[in-house]
Order: C-alpha cells, then structure tokens, then sequence
C-alpha cells in the first residue's frame, strides 16, 4: 500500500483527482483524506473508538467530519496560502487585511468548534478520541505553523490538542506535523521563475 | 423521529448547530445532510447499494462525498444566493459578474465530476445509484431552479441525471424538488423591512 503526502514523487501518479494525500493499494486508488481514513480503519480493522460502531456515536463523527469541511477547512489552511506559500511564489507579502479577514473566518469557526463540537467533553465525541479529532488538529497546526497560535487564547482548545497528544503518543504528534511546524522554512528555497509566474495567479485564486 | 427542511417550524430547535436539514430521534439530534443519510441508512438497514458493504465501492463514495463540499456544494447553490434571496432581502439585483463568476467556478467543479467521478459509468460508484448521486443530484438542482440549467449543454449529465429519477422513481424525484423548482416564486413575497436590513449583510458575506 502506498500512501503518500504531497511531497512525495508518486503523489501525482496515484490520486485519481491529482489531489494528496493519496492512497494506492493494489489497484485502487483513492484521494481525500477522510475518504482514505475511513478506508484504513475498516481494511486495518481498528480500534471502535476511531470509528465507533455504536451508530449515534459514529453519526456524530459524520456530522463533524461534514462541518469541518466548510468551516476549519475552509479556513485554517489559507493561513499557510497567506504568510508562506503565496510571497513565496509571487516575491511579495499579502495585504494584513486578507491574514485578518481569514482569522475573523477561522475564529468563528473556533466559536463553533468549541460550543457546539467539543462543549465540556474530552473529545469531539465524547470521552474517547475518533476520526473527528485527528481530521481536526491536522488542520488547525497549519495556523500553528506559520505563527499564528490559535491555541494561545483559548484554553478549552488547547486542553483538547494537549488529549489529542497524550491519545495519539506525542513523539507521533511531533512526527506528524513536522514539516508544517517547520514550513516558515520553506520562504529561504529558490523557485523557478516560470514556475512562479504559472503558480502566481493559481494560488491567488484559491484564496477566494 | 423527526427530519425537517429549512422551512420546517421544529428545524430550529432540533438542529444542534441551528442548521437545516436537521434530524431528531427521540433524545438524539443531527445536523448536516451527509451525516444524516449514512445514520437513515445504518438505522433502517436499507439496500446495500445506496452505502455498499464492500470497502472500495464505500470508500468511493466516502471520497465523493468529501470532494463534494468543496466544489459542487461549494459553488451549486451560490446561484439562488445571487438570482433570488440576496435580491428579496437587499431589493437589488447582483451585478451580473457575481453570477458569471460562481458559474465559472461550478463548471469547473462540472468538469471534474464528469471527468473524475462520473467517467462512463451509470452512476458515481458504478452501475448502481449511491448516496453520492443523491447529495450530487440535489445540489445541482438549485442552479436549475433559478434558470440557470446547467444539463443543458452536458449530455453525459443530463443523461446521468435521468438514471437517477428513474432509479429514485420520477414522482418522488420532482416532489423532492418541488420547492426548489419553484423557489423564483419567492420574489414576489413581501419581506419585513426590519428582517431585511439585519439579513443582507449576512447574505452578502455567504457570497465569499
């Protein structure tokens, strides 16, 4: 089985909608992260909690899973687009304006995250962590990564990533997000300049 | 058990998130479309077709469904935003390039659905109709609802969408859309000055 993120050689050969992560396992190919962990709990058979069998239990991983997509999704990783990969190819910073527009975004997701998601439980769904937490804190280190500390203000959520941690094992934790945590690094590499104009205006539009 | 649509008076207080559609089985409550077809499916045990037990034709709808929220959901019903409730509530139409805009980006998501997802088969995952072809099929509904039909100038589509009223029976699919069909009848109702001042700038944001 291959599984590869977005640095990896064949990435682009395996997902079906040129789209990383991506999953190969035989002859099946299949993008979307979620898609793909739903996939590997049933064909690995894992531990209920990550995908519980109880079906109101695993209603509320749905539901997240689906919220999330227009709300933290929708809103965390532009914060990467913003301070690293955009200057990055077009040699220049972005209005302050777009970074806080974004942040406004992604606060009122947090808002929701907390009241309605996490509310006083260990976990999204209660008191054992699933699919919703990884899919969540995965995306919520992208903001992380390019100093924009969500975590710093809001106790609530920090209490929840440091569960996520201790759940998942923190050298994992760390393992996992070390290229995000370490993407600032990313402005010192020399690009293209063809490279750069095709890719310019293509980032610009995904802000939108 | 309780499932209501937007204009359902018991929506309001079911749906943990205040969204629509939202499901209510006794103590237990739901939001967010995806999430309550798989709860329908799991609870009511129904045909194995609509969410296949074997891993690849599932994991396929699952990658569907993922994809979904950020392209067709993304764009689809930005278009009765733009030709008819923004207008009721501001008393104004959109200049004409908000429109041409989100058509730009929902063909584009037209594009990789027919290319990607719906290739040559009869249906998303094959040659059997899935809960991807219902949550696609009641998204692209909404452009045509407003005059602009998008299966006019696809035929692989529009030929696409018959199997799909044939298989979910043509009398329940237009009843499923009657009000969506119908939703330019709306311009003529009369609005609540007050309502209207609050709502527009709501409205107006949903359109970034």
């Amino acid at each position: 089985m291959f599984l590869g993120p977005s640095n990896s050689e064949g990435a682009g050969k395996v997902s079906l909608l040129k789209k990383v992560p991506a999953l190969k396992d035989g002859d099946f190919t299949l993008a979307e992260c979620t898609a793909i962990l739903l996939y590997l709990s049933r064909k690995y058979n894992t531990p209920d909690h990550w995908y519980p069998s109880d079906i109101q239990k695993r209603a509320q991983v749905d539901e997240y899973l689906s919220w999330h997509h227009a709300n933290i999704r929708a809103n965390a990783p532009k914060t990467m687009w913003i301070k690293v990969l955009i200057p990055l190819f077009t040699g220049q910073p972005l209005p302050s304006e777009k970074l806080q527009e974004v942040m406004e975004g992604l606060s009122t997701s947090l808002k929701q995250f907390e009241e309605r998601f996490l509310q006083d439980k260990a976990f999204i769904i209660g008191s054992e962590i699933s699919l919703a937490d990884l899919v969540a804190i995965v995306e919520l280190m992208q903001p992380v990564g390019v100093g924009c500390d969500i975590f710093e203000d809001r106790p609530r959520l920090m209490e929840w990533r440091r569960r996520v941690e201790d759940a998942v094992g923190k050298e994992l934790f760390f393992q996992a997000h070390e290229m995000i945590l370490s993407v600032k690094e990313l402005s010192n590499i020399q690009i293209d300049p063809q490279l750069k104009e095709q890719l310019a205006p293509v980032l610009m539009k995904m802000l939108k």
